[in-house]
């Protein structure tokens, strides 16, 4: 077992990993209150269950799977059942399932009564090693990602990798490509592990090493008015392909084929290659407009242009400004 | 003219007070980016033009006013205005009108990409004194009063009195209430003031005096975790109220009806004097259980009950624990 710090002032929490964990919630969370344990329909609710039955006095709120459901229709629903339920400002939130319910649970968390406590249960590789630092939550508005939400740091963190088990090997991949995103552009060591071990076999370890990645990034600078813009690597590209795709492409895959537009000839060539190991994709049928368009709405766009993070060299980045017409052009790498 | 430094470490700003400022907004704000300017059919439109007459790029959005639209739809469209205007983490958003717009505009602008800037134009003597200082946006839910919401610190405020030339004497001591009732709990000299002057003609003094009482307790807690909640004084009672008669009275109406049964004797006395002079009720027909169900939903309520505010003295006051029963029997000093 091993507990990440996130040291972020008064908003500090930790990060748990340890396998068998979710059955001790009660231990890790204050669960002596009112909790809306909040999941969708995708999760396995022996999960949720698992967390219900540690509850004083719990209540379940379930949506439907998918990211057109990520909405502020889903937002005002739960908003509802924590005000039919007479929650207080002292009642919690937990988030059971992947970074769907995290965004969707956590932004209902940050804005009920101004502002709740929440806990993360993330059960998706993606989620462990993405979502659970960094207290960004959102939710989609139509076809544009994340435009509407709020910074709202969790009061703790439970991975229990056994909930992986349930997982489809497509879901595990989707996550492991946040992990190389982290290793490619911070720790040559952890991308050598994907390059050169079984991922998969060593899932625990890339967990925590990618978390911990996220977690120095983080610290610097918790609002990503600097250095966080980092974590974007192949994001940029890559929401625009989702929001192309919505539905149909996993955001770990999107951002696969986001990712290596962005880096040197020399990067690009072993970075496919651990892409292909996990299955990824690094070539694509799409509409460049379409993706141009749902892209020029990015959050980190500006009259000059998008700021992109660019791999010159694995264990190291920089940002470029680009634009559209730039971008445009280099998204001919993974188009098919 | 004066200026009111509200200091919040990085999230500090000014309230800058001065006749005939409205004109030179933009002096005050940065508004060489895109300005969405926030305003209800409500407010003399010349407001909102003065502001987008000085933008290099302003569009305006207006929505129905009343506290039916301070909700979850009307956020939503602002969300899209934003959105379709393709606006970026480094545009703002100005509010002009009273506390609906500020609380509407506010917690639109905490939300669009996880928080852009936002400068907030009050225009009536309540919004003034009241919600330019604090943070606290919110919409509503159904009939519960600013259920969801989010502390967002304006980046500036420009208050005009001039601008209260428009406005209907009810509405003017609509909001002198709020500055009446910041001088029960903190500033005797200024409760005088209201007792033995005529409050409309000091108008300019009474709204900065009211907003430094409202600054000092704000600094000291800016979440309302402790000392802020004496700012609530006659809310308890005065939200139950204002849920009741959604739209038929007043926000200052209500929080009269609600202080006078949360002083002793001797403070009541006086403090009716002086809401007599202002023309605001001091006894009204209601249904208590209506009443009492409506305040139940009160953020500062717990399993013990809900922390109300009591004043022994002018310009004193502590915090008193007290369950709906208790809370009904006190409904008897102003129910008709």
């Amino acid at each position: 077992m091993s507990t990440v710090h996130i040291d972020l002032g008064k908003d500090s929490y930790d990060v748990v990993i340890r396998r068998g964990c979710l059955k001790e919630a009660s231990k890790e969370f204050n669960l002596v209150r009112k909790v809306l344990v909040v999941t969708d329909s995708g999760v396995p609710e022996q999960y949720a269950n698992t967390i219900l039955s540690q509850c004083r006095e719990g209540y379940l709120f379930t949506f439907e799977p998918g990211e057109m459901n990520k909405n502020l229709q889903t937002f005002e629903k739960i908003q509802v059942s924590l005000m039919e339920h007479k929650f207080s400002r002292h009642d919690c939130v937990v988030a059971v399932g992947g970074g769907i319910v995290g965004d969707m649970a956590s932004f209902a968390a940050s804005c009920y009564m101004r502002g709740i406590d929440s806990y993360m249960v993330p059960t998706t590789v993606l989620s462990q090693v993405d979502s659970s630092v960094g207290g960004k939550t959102a939710v989609n508005l139509g076809s544009v990602k994340n435009i509407i939400g709020a910074f709202h740091q969790p009061k703790k963190v439970l991975i229990d990798p056994d909930v992986l088990a349930t997982l489809p090997r497509r879901q595990i991949s989707n996550g492991l490509s946040e992990a190389l995103k982290m290793s490619v552009t911070f720790d040559p060591e952890l991308f050598n592990l994907f390059l050169n071990d079984d991922p998969y076999e060593k899932i625990d370890q890339i967990i925590e090493k990618s978390i911990i990645c996220k977690r120095n990034v983080v610290q610097q600078d918790e609002k990503e008015t600097g250095v966080r813009k980092v974590l974007n690597f192949g994001h940029t590209i890559g929401h625009g392909i989702e929001s192309t795709f919505l539905g149909s492409l996993y955001h770990g895959e999107c951002v696969a084929l986001g990712m290596l537009p962005m880096c040197s000839e020399t990067v690009r060539v072993e970075l496919a290659k651990c892409l292909g190991k996990l299955g990824l994709p690094t070539r694509l049928a799409f509409d460049a407009d379409s993706v141009i368009e749902a892209l020029s709405h990015d959050k980190k766009s500006s009259a000059s242009g998008i700021s992109t993070v660019y791999v010159e060299k694995i264990g190291s980045f920089s940002f470029v400004e680009r634009s559209l017409e730039e971008i445009r052009d280099m998204l001919g790498v993974v188009q098919a």
